[in-house]
């Protein structure tokens, strides 16, 4: 069996410790309540309903999936409780603007609220993880009489919201997508199409549904500049249903107790939401913040099955230390003995710990992006996040499948089996790296357009940051083993984004053929920085405790030192170019 | 739908262009009748069994699953049927000795109708697979009573052979296992004992089942030493059944048409095979042939990804060209003209089409082994086939599960539902890298007794076939792009070598600490070598057809310039040592 305890500890070394959020937080408007003992009271009170509501069903909610049935689908035994649960205490609202109804807490927080829920259950979380993104687009483009009607239910987690883009022939081209909008006359829309892979679309667990729908009008252009957002209820005030239905639900490899539905639009009476043919722009609104919500989930899956192989590995004793018995009154040692196992287990803990402080740092950006008054701070913060959007999603979920997968393994055979549930992380977790933007759309996100903002500013934003901390610690010798490799894979990441950029100059396909590596090599070395960061505050409380500490040290030592070498491969690799990728004919495959 | 052909040419060309595996095999005794005509008929033969009656079953196979009731274990839908029509075309038996009924035909064949076969539906492959390995070791180690009464009904495929090894609490420690067998005085023993993840324990295709059992002899010392081989068959001769019944069946990830039981021996009756206490080598007999199995099984899903993912990115459009519209008749480009789909692919097959070489290499040196009368050559091929062996099988299976999770990305959101059959090549190849030995066993393996055998005979002797191929094409300027990587690699895998037995010296836990990575960087050391081999070859037909050897230069070159390359990062990993993993204290976990 899997375990799980909300790894709170961290959370907090984290959000105080190592970036001081309460103090940087709530000197902004609006986040005045936002003090570290409210913060880590709110972590207190997740950890609670995770391990205790959620957790305890999600394993059974994988055995028994959803059903439909008559256009009706039924979510696994417990669920709706449990959703119950979550919706009550306030956790569909929590960053939501207070006017509304919601909590207005900061986003730094939210992102470690979400990952708890996220290796609680991260099918049940899916649910109001597409609420959250409802809201926010309504709140960014709603009019205000839309606002006062669909915010406080989606807030409160009576409604449930979901994201209508996907047809069967469009997905990462949206451009493609035919689903159409004509006007009634009255100010509303009848929205016809079929969408597919509409996570949360139909369920027994809220009164309604608030679907946002991507359509064109009569009158749209071609392509991506003629799509339109529109809100469409699944009941009206009247209790009157629209024309909108599930028409049937997917059978998937992981992700049971989530359901996936194809939607029906016939006719739907629907509200245009923002500006006509400016519906891609809204939905990207929701869209950024659902995939710094997506790498949240690979994270979160990262941990649990951390928690569980640790468990396992100390419990199950086989085979012998190298260096002679361990435990001699024992039959066999632990297998924690052996380096594969220990190498399985710290690769899995420096990333998830470095991968937990770049998204409570990204999540802070937000949050100074959406508060500060300092036009200047406000513009970097919203920088740092576009920049790092793509990088927490991809790797976060990427290296999500890596973990739970070298975690599964140290199970063996145990691990195969479903009564582990090891085998269900690493199914679960596999969509992460697929929706939202597939993880090569993020890579393609990063080397095309966000490296490509005005010559580079968010990467020489990021940069400038970087390297303040390195001159900030020079000349401590103490941490000399963490910044050293951290200079090297700073100024080796600039060399190879130089020579992306001026390869592409000749080489339409230079930046897509290096994305995927590219990505993967940005993200260690932000990985790289995170671990001087913590390890500088670990240090810093050192005589508090120096267990902490010293598990910090040797952590980020494994992430230095066997990790983080991988670089050499992938500078090698996209120094490779384009050429070897493009140069066989389609008819060759 | 996933689609699967079976690639013959690609498999000729390997058997006959670069090994001329009939050449060097027709001229040992016993396998005169091994010709290029014969092997090219089995193959035809086998590939259309794949395609018209294994493939067709694979996926409803995998829905349905095996039931068990009342002890008893019923297979999927036309399971029975099509396992009758592989039986009776002989495939149970194709190496086996002509003396008990079997064809005698070479490995180097075998090893791919082995691969056809579990491309075409790997669950249903397990079942005489091991058979196979039964066959194997009693023919190794049975008296002539044993082989007489046994064999020929495994080798028609009658009969079922099992591998009875692991307990609850026994698995990669063999040295822990209870089970214990007490003499009868009547030349049989009583076996008594529980076995887990047994494959093919109990089924309902065969008349009977002969499990080969690892027990304890009443005399027997500790550990693996003590450890005896014993074969129980489920029905006596008389027809009574034997003490031996299925407890009930895994549910597992995948593989769900291949059963996998809890064996339950109650004083079942059973005679010893080999000598007593050296059951654990006599196991070693067939498990050496079924690793180099297992290995191809990791390819024949990665076979089966690559098609069906080619297939998917010629038909799927979706954006266009980075270099303007490809097919500006349709609303977007097929997906194939983007790098990132084409990278995956070109991965697929540069790794496929080197480890199918490098298993019918390897297959061919157990031939020669085998069959040849040079007690020199016999050695040399032993010592090829022992050092090749954690190899297929570690790097078959870890790039098979890569490469399937990376194919299944090309398919996004429909790669992830049971619909296209993508997923379950993920789950299914996922066993593979843990039965017969989990990965890092295999690795310990190669770096521990491979690589300790005599002072590294296995790895010198391996070493001069390769010079041997670059001093043979030192100065072929049309292949310094290929030897030119090879050789690189082949220096730095030398020293990293000699970085590794050095440190081991000093340090119990080096050669641990480096396995996965080291032994990852000798497979792609060797693929390196068998892409120069293929493009050897390949030129040297270029005249019959240019497309073939075009393709051929196009995917070797993936290899060298975006494949290879990895090594530069795995050296830098192995070279940090052990300190990183051993340094923290288990509490810190």
């Amino acid at each position: 069996m899997t375990v799980y305890a909300a790894p709170l500890r961290e959370m907090r070394f984290v959000l105080h410790d190592v970036f001081g959020v309460a103090d940087k937080l709530t000197a902004l408007p609006g986040y005045g309540d936002a003090t570290a003992d409210v913060m880590d009271a709110v972590l207190d009170e997740c950890a609670k309903l995770c391990e205790g509501v959620l957790f305890p069903i999600n394993q059974t909610g994988d055995a028994e999936g959803c059903t439909f049935k008559d256009g009706k689908v039924t979510t696994p035994k417990g669920f709706k409780e449990a959703y119950k649960q979550y919706a009550e205490g306030g956790w569909c609202g929590l960053t939501a603007d207070p006017e509304y109804g919601g909590q207005g807490l900061p986003e730094a927080l939210d992102c470690l609220v979400a990952e708890m829920i996220g290796s609680a259950n991260l099918s049940l979380g899916l649910y109001p993880g597409l609420t959250q993104g409802t809201i926010l687009a309504l709140g960014a483009l709603g009019t205000p009489e839309q606002k006062t009607y669909y915010l406080p239910k989606l807030i409160s987690g009576e409604w449930q919201g979901t994201m209508c883009l996907t047809e069967s022939h469009s997905g990462s081209d949206l451009g493609l997508l035919r689903s159409k909008a004509v006007p009634n006359g009255d100010g509303s829309y009848s929205v016809t199409g079929t969408k597919i892979f509409i996570s949360a679309g139909e369920h027994d667990m809220t009164a309604n549904h608030v679907h946002l729908v991507l359509a064109r009008l009569p009158d749209a252009p071609e392509g991506v500049r003629g799509i339109s957002m529109f809100v469409v209820p699944k009941f009206f005030d009247d209790g009157k249903q629209n024309a909108v239905a599930c028409g049937s639900i997917e059978h998937k490899m992981g992700m049971k107790a989530s359901v996936t539905c194809v939607m029906n639009f016939d006719g739907a009476k629907g509200w245009l939401v923002g500006q006509p043919h400016k519906g891609l722009a809204g939905m990207f609104v929701m869209m950024n913040k659902e995939r710094l919500f997506v790498g949240g989930q690979g994270i979160s899956q990262s941990e649990v099955a951390y928690q569980s192989a640790v468990a396992y590995a100390k419990d199950r004793i086989q085979g012998r230390a190298a260096t002679g018995p361990a435990h001699p009154d024992k039959a066999a040692d632990p297998i924690i003995v052996h380096p594969d196992i220990r190498s399985r287990l710290l690769l899995a803990r420096s990333i998830v710990e470095a991968e937990r402080a770049l998204t409570v740092w990204t999540h802070m950006n937000a949050d100074i992006s959406h508060k500060s008054s300092d036009a200047a701070a406000c513009q970097h913060a919203e920088d740092m996040v576009g920049l790092m959007t793509p990088i927490v999603k991809a790797a976060g979920t990427g290296f999500g499948s890596e973990i739970t997968n070298s975690l599964l393994q140290v199970l063996g055979g145990h691990g195969y089996i479903r009564e582990h549930g090891m085998e269900q992380l690493v199914r679960d977790v596999r969509i992460t790296e697929i929706y939202e933007g597939t993880n090569t759309i993020q890579a393609l996100d990063l080397v095309g357009r966000k490296l490509g903002i005005e010559g580079g500013r968010l990467f020489t934003g990021w940069l400038r940051e970087v390297e303040a901390t390195l001159k900030k610690l020079d000349g401590r010798n103490d941490l000399a083993e963490f910044t050293g490799p951290l200079k090297d894979a700073v100024e080796k990441l600039k060399s190879v984004t130089t020579w992306m950029v001026e390869a592409s100059k000749t080489d339409p396909n230079a930046r897509a053929a290096a994305a995927n590596d590219y990505l993967r090599f940005f993200a260690l070395t932000a990985f790289a920085w995170m671990w001087v960061l913590m390890i500088e505050a670990a240090l810093a409380k050192k005589n508090d405790d120096a267990d902490f500490a010293n598990a910090k040290l040797n952590v980020g030592r494994y992430f230095m030192q066997r990790v983080l070498p991988q670089i050499g491969g992938l500078d090698a690799v996209i120094r490779a170019g384009s050429k070897p990728l493009m140069a066989m004919a389609e008819g060759a495959f």
